[in-house]
């Protein structure tokens, strides 16, 4: 068993089920973000997290405990991601990566944006020429230090 | 000559010069956001903004006119890239991927997220355990049709 | 269970009844080229739409609900495709990619042809010196916007 | 020299002087889309078609004379293409390639749309909800023998 | 099931069996280069060569409906063939290739051979210093046209 | 200076002269094949030969003697040739691989076909329903020995 | 059934039952190389060679069978070896490369080592610093020849 | 200025002066080997053997100076190598890796053979059947420890 | 059976039964590096080692057999790791390489760090900005010798 | 000018010179590990930093300011490194990478050790059976954190 079976049972159950991410994080009290990628293999739970996860999906205790273990992480099957709305993403990083340098490094200096202390918040933003997706992302920035 | 020409030149001169993309944005009338990746070779100028772009980078007329044709995009040497700061989104696309996939759809069915009609804010979000870089992105939903 | 299980149910199924895509998509009541599309996994069918092709292709109920929710998508197994029909139409792209993107930019500017809101109709075309095929694609053009 | 080096004086030349693909065409009797090909060194072209073009691109007799030597086709610097307007044809095949080969394939039996005896008409399809790239492929079928 | 489960089933059938390709080919009625082909996978059988192919190898009705399906083809586990007797002909691309167009061209102008409307015959050559492989190929030349 | 500015002189020179491969040859005295491969940089020349290849094409003294140093063979670009005449080739291997490879062994057990001890043969093959090319290849056929 | 389900259950039974590939080569009665090569899917056995092996490791007439066909080639999972021992070879090569051809053509003119008509030694070499592992190659040398 | 070009003019003047690897070794009083590895830019030099060198080459002191600095060692411009004589090393791990990691552990134990404690001696081995190659390797066997 | 099968019934039995790494090395009698190294499939264990690994997962004799077979080294499913904390010390080779590089050969001359006659130890550093990870790598230097 | 050309023109003069790197770090004040690194274009410095570095090395002002731009990092040439020293790191993770995973996330949780918030120490360890190369690195952990 791995943690990669576990993942598969989630997503087959749901689908069985009709369930929403949605539902799934207000019952384990978490954003629907963290949740939704916890659930999908990329996040560590907690006992009692794992315990609301396993009941919804009807996961053994064996099951609940790969939860609870950190996992190698990494989600997509290709290194350039063939699905078109995961590629969308892939494609602004190709085309404005070198813009989000520039200015990260104008307002902030040599460093980074985190990618562990990091959140994010995905919405529907209401528009008249038709809705539009929204995501704020906000990564504590990480400075290089000379040694 | 070619667009990646007048790139490089930009860049050079930026560096002489000691300027800021938001200065420079200021100038062209638009967003830090598309002013920096337009002067990377992203983004396609109109006659006018190539104009002062040129007064700011000291262009030629035949390179201002390479500013409005539209480029070659993709600004990134390796399809992994290696540079820390980019690698970071790469990383999130990678760990939450197909989270960002589900929630999407879970929202607004199947589609994408426009990486053509979109834009995007760049800002400090200070905070007491070190200031936060904070990412807004939005681009108008596009649904699949059936037909 | 995936998808994937579903798409090769359904493929299995149509060699051992010798089923045509065209009558597939006369039940469903769209075109042949989406109905394709979504029977090899690539789009998403509605519920009524599922149930049609559940009862062409003997699906249980759990694998019709499979054909609802919107799969990852990409059909090839390689990123340069190695069978000869597929691989002409990735030949053309090498050979006519920059020529579609100078005529594109030439005739509306700078942005793209929507592969989202897409759509396309493959037929035979009568020819005396050997019968050709012919696609016509049509996708909206999405130009790219200053901010 | 070499027929890229033409191809990049050609560019070079095509931006500083503002000249259309069309009109180029026009003059070489021939249509845009394989004008544009054949300028962009993908094509062959005949002595009197190379003089046209070398008048109005100011060629040297030698490169007018590259012009007429059958180039190293393919025009796109990696496999996976980054620009986004030419990946939206690759995605097309990354999503409908298994439906092209189906539908051909049922229509035809065994062989290829050919990509060598294949012409192409690209369009501005008027639309009220945004305009739309037409673009109508015609390939002789190539059926596979037996022997 | 799929046509690569009908592959393993020929070939692991054959070896059991200890049969030999001419002799299959002799009872299809084809050459063995084109009914070693099609017997891996390869190539598109009638109703009635799959009969015969199907008693030969003891395949169910089913099996054989699948050798009647056009494959999705491509024989090899890796883009640069492992094999050294398949990895020399690779090398002989590698080496020939430019020799190859060069004298196509020469000869027929610009164009290609055939792929599809294609035969080879595969022969021993006796030779005093040690026998040769003698392997003939013929394919339609197919020349690009203007339009 | 290296072997690959020779191979460019040559092909340049080529079209500056409009010289034909096949009268090289016949001034060589070797098959226009070899001739071809060898001004392509695949081949190592005699000093003989160096000195006929350099009058024709107008070689230095130096760039004569390169003509007769073992070259690093290999005249394609990239692993997967992307020129739609050389690709034909590589996509016979693809296709044909496992058939060459079932074939010569039934004929000759384990072994290959020598890419070194081997020549080749390309005619026009008239045909009423358009010319062929035709190409017969000889190797020598390698027996893998136990020891 | 294939020849990789015979080289795996071969190496399950050595590991079992504690067997030597030396002791293997004697009772087979070849070279200890050349029988772990061929009890690894790389080289074909003889019936009789066969038939040793099997009794060796428990095989079925099948399975034997399978060791008489030629394999498909090539023992290691990536194209470049993740393995240490295996990756140094590698290295060699990379290191030494340009090396052996240079020494190789000095000596012999244009031509290769066989791989196919090839022997190896492989051996303890004592040393008061350590022992050494000492690997004497032996391979026909194929002359490139012009025609 | 780096050792690449340092490498190249070594190459370039060789072929101008038509020297001898052995003639060269000689002079610096190592083996061929190790001295064409060396001039081919893959190993270190002592000051005096720079001079030696740098005297047969035409080097100038900066030029010497570089064959002191340890280079960035990999002498080959792609991982699966296109030239034939460097290619059949690569397929003799590819077919024969897994045999040399079985005998050396079945010899030594876990450990690798030293690529870097190592070296080689190629000669002429003379036969009526066609003379051979023969490569003798000697590297330090290091085993691994536990701690 | 493989020590693949082993490794992953190692993950699993750990999983379950709540187990330490810590606590496995100090039955082992070996360090927690090298002991979840050898359990991850890594290293070679001697007869006492895997019984006591054995023991402690459960594994049969047969299973304990192949935890003293020298395994087929590399812990990684791709060439650049995806999981973040393991890409961050590939980023480090990226950044730091050369200079690891430039300062070992400063202090030793031409050679390389072993990481055969290697060992590590992994440490927490208690620090008042957040607790940090300390990593001291020890490695035998192995200087290239001239011969 | 890029960043690169500084790079090389560093290189280029302490080669000419013979500095050693460690003698730059006591003039910068600061470890020899980030100066060689920053001197490599790893690392971005103050402008008195790069006063004293173009003092060394014969810096122009515009190049100086060059060094205080954060350059886009990234020092190896290939994603699997072929120089023999940067690879041993290379396989370090190869081999260690899951042991490292395993180990941190025993000791901290779920999270990684930063490469920004990073240092390391690079020593030479005086041993009887050869001296060592030891590396202290110190990167701080970075706990995910639920949202």
């Amino acid at each position: 068993m791995s943690r990669i079976d576990v993942t598969e049972k989630i997503i087959t159950t749901k689908v069985a089920k009709g369930l929403k991410w949605a539902d799934v994080a207000a019952r384990v009290g978490q954003s629907k973000e963290w949740t939704t990628a916890a659930c999908l293999g990329q996040m560590t739970l907690t006992a009692e997290q794992a315990g609301i996860v396993g009941e919804i999906f009807g996961l053994t205790p064996d099951e609940q405990r790969w939860l609870t273990v950190v996992p190698y992480k990494g989600s997509l099957p290709t290194s350039v991601p063939t699905d078109p709305l995961i590629y969308r993403f892939y494609e602004l990083i190709n085309v404005y990566g070198t813009t989000f340098k520039e200015l990260i490094h104008e307002e902030f200096g040599d460093g980074i944006m985190s990618a562990i202390d990091f959140k994010m918040d995905l919405q529907r933003e209401p528009h008249p020429a038709g809705d539009r997706v929204s995501i704020t992302m906000s990564g504590k920035f990480l400075p290089y230090k000379t040694y």
